[in-house]
């Protein structure tokens, strides 16, 4: 296989902690040397072996490409004016998920490729090179199926959420709905997804419905992620640890035995502060799950109802500003974090055998992702050992 | 002279309140017609006169090009660890502004040049096509002469900041510092720039003080504005209405008389929340300035010490989530506001004569640019007329 040598790259972050003292593994003047799809090297530049190719990133810092490891991008509609009447103090009969449950149903499977295929660019133009996208917004059988078919067609790791909300045909028989969810939706969905997720919340699902949903789901041979302690304190992460989930997502209203549970468990915190930056809400409080020893991950949530964006950038600054954790905690969280996850240990690292992944920022440290909110410094990106 | 339409535009700001009842003066489905490098017509595609040219803009949104009237961009050195260690809440020896005041005077005139170039050009490309800069890293009479010499090469909002803080050499001696500022350093700078400004506030210029560089500065020509009120109550924006500059930057802490003397004169409230994003402070109300009927202008404050931002759209995001402007006033003080800090009445708007500068966004509405925080929006750019 031909090998191509990336060199003159003023920061490289590996979150290989064998090039530590930083979890992010730094390495300074450094290199690295792709073959076929994979890292097969990293050091510095004057040791770098011989290579077919040669690229050089200019001075520019190198780390891996972001995972994103929550989004909800399989909709349709515009809830522009919901989100600019919140925002301005007006009152707007807003249908909220409903809007998007009913124009995502209206919308054809090509509308649906079309918005995915849309929001994944735009997120791998600012270097996200792994995004995990969820159903969510079908709410029948057959809209699930097709959320999670058309989701499958774009990225290997697609979650069935049809417990979202309960479907609005569903609103006076809830526990018919779970039933739904758990049998003939459960059958239709699992062979395009990976995950099953489900939000564990006042006015969605409580802890039993959620259990139920979780444990058919993984009956099925998909692995559990929950919506949990978003708005409210509740069993969602209770829950996560119990049913080994990869990730309880929010966390934004924690007890101590919550914060506990997460610690002595390989679940991870996903915390997601496009939400509350979109909805002006209590910012999750990352250093008291990072003191207690939690694993935590930064994604975006992007959705069109609470957090519209698709800039893992943008998380990382606001993960410094508002929720304390340091630059490099953040960026390691929005790499590395989306990657534990996602279970998966071949991406959001830069070591050998890993998958060639890369963001290069136009600075000539990763810190400059909080130094300089809302530049665009992702300058380039490379996705399984190309160029993008 | 050639004539350009520029049809199928979703939404079109003008900031023509006779396009109301917004005062961002919306058209939808709109065109506008270039002359040359002015706006020669606006209105609905239907109704557009026939031109030479035709541009179609694809259902994007256009907005005037943002006018960021405070920046500090005539600066060398690297401050990211400061940054890094502020945020990590680690000690570190900063030396703060005198670390860039050392690093600038010992580059080269090409190296500030290169560097102001370089964020003009980033800045640019995020819809910025009128962009202050000040001088205020020199403080010695040739350093402040050469920053605004090279500042002028690139821009023609250049302002005069030798009173940023006491230089170095005069901690015994700060009247003498102002003697320097209002004598020879003055008369060294005023050829190059429009506006004249001082850093009002404990520590580095008191009310008389800041009275006497201004006053000195108006009497050469120069045009007065003030970083006032920013860490602590003082003096800086009543002298600013007094003085009757053209602005009043950060205004973060005011008492009511202060608020009541912006209500009642020509001066510009210019927030910059970039600021308070990056050192963790207060956010400026914006809402008591606007409620007052104060004017207020958004801007990035672009410096490597406390705003290393150069993203309007961020700023327009923070400006809706952290101070609550509505997105409509987020975008007209971005644009518009801009141009009444700088008293310019021929950019900021999108009317005929005005200057043809024009940020187009990938979104149905400018209400995006707080909807979508840190997604890099902006994808074309024209200006005086022309795509740069
Ligand atoms: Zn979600
Ligand atoms: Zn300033």
């Amino acid at each position: 296989m031909r090998t191509t040598l990336v060199r003159n790259i003023t920061t490289l972050v590996t979150n290989d902690p064998d090039h530590g003292p930083s979890p992010l593994g730094l390495i300074q003047d450094a290199a690295l040397v792709i073959e076929g799809d994979r890292i097969a090297w990293t050091g510095r530049t004057a040791d770098a072996p011989a290579t077919d190719d040669a690229v050089d990133a200019q001075g520019r810092t190198v780390l891996p490409g972001f995972v994103d490891s929550h989004s909800h991008l399989v909709f349709a509609g515009d809830r522009t004016q919901e989100f600019n009447a919140r925002m301005s103090g007006q009152a707007y009969k807003a249908g909220g998920i409903r809007t998007t449950v009913a124009a995502t149903r209206a919308a054809s499977d090509e509308a649906l490729g079309a918005n995915v295929a849309r929001y994944l660019a735009e997120a791998l133009r600012q270097g996200t090179t792994t995004l995990e996208t969820k159903s969510g917004y079908g709410l029948t059988v057959a809209d699930e199926a097709r959320a999670l078919r058309v989701a499958a067609e774009h990225t290997d790791e697609v979650t069935y959420l049809g417990a979202h909300i309960v479907a609005p045909e569903y609103a006076d028989d809830p526990a018919g709905y779970v039933d739904l969810v758990t049998g003939a939706m459960l059958d239709a969905c699992a062979p395009y997804a990976r995950w099953i997720d489900v939000f564990c919340e006042k006015g969605a699902f409580d802890g039993d419905q959620a259990r139920a949903v979780l444990t058919a789901g993984k009956a099925k041979g998909l692995l559990p992620r929950v919506h949990a302690n978003q708005l409210t304190y509740g069993p969602g992460v209770q829950l996560a640890v119990e049913l080994e989930a990869a990730s309880a997502d929010h966390c934004t209203h924690l007890t101590d035995a919550d914060v506990d549970a997460l610690a002595n468990s390989a679940t991870v915190a996903t915390l997601l502060p496009g939400a509350e930056f979109s909805t002006r809400a209590q910012w999750p409080d990352a250093r008291r799950l990072l003191d207690a020893g939690v694993t935590v991950a930064l994604s975006t949530d992007c959705n069109p109802g609470s957090s519209f964006t698709s800039s893992m950038p943008f998380c990382v600054a606001l993960a410094v500003r508002d929720m304390k954790m340091t630059p490099d905690e953040a960026i390691w969280s929005a790499t590395a974090g989306g990657a534990a996850a996602l279970r998966r240990s071949d991406i959001g690292r830069l070591t050998p055998g890993a998958r060639a992944d890369l963001a290069f920022l136009d600075a000539p440290s990763p810190v400059h992702l909080a130094y300089r909110p809302g530049v665009p410094l992702v300058s380039e990106v490379w996705r399984a050992g190309r160029r993008v």
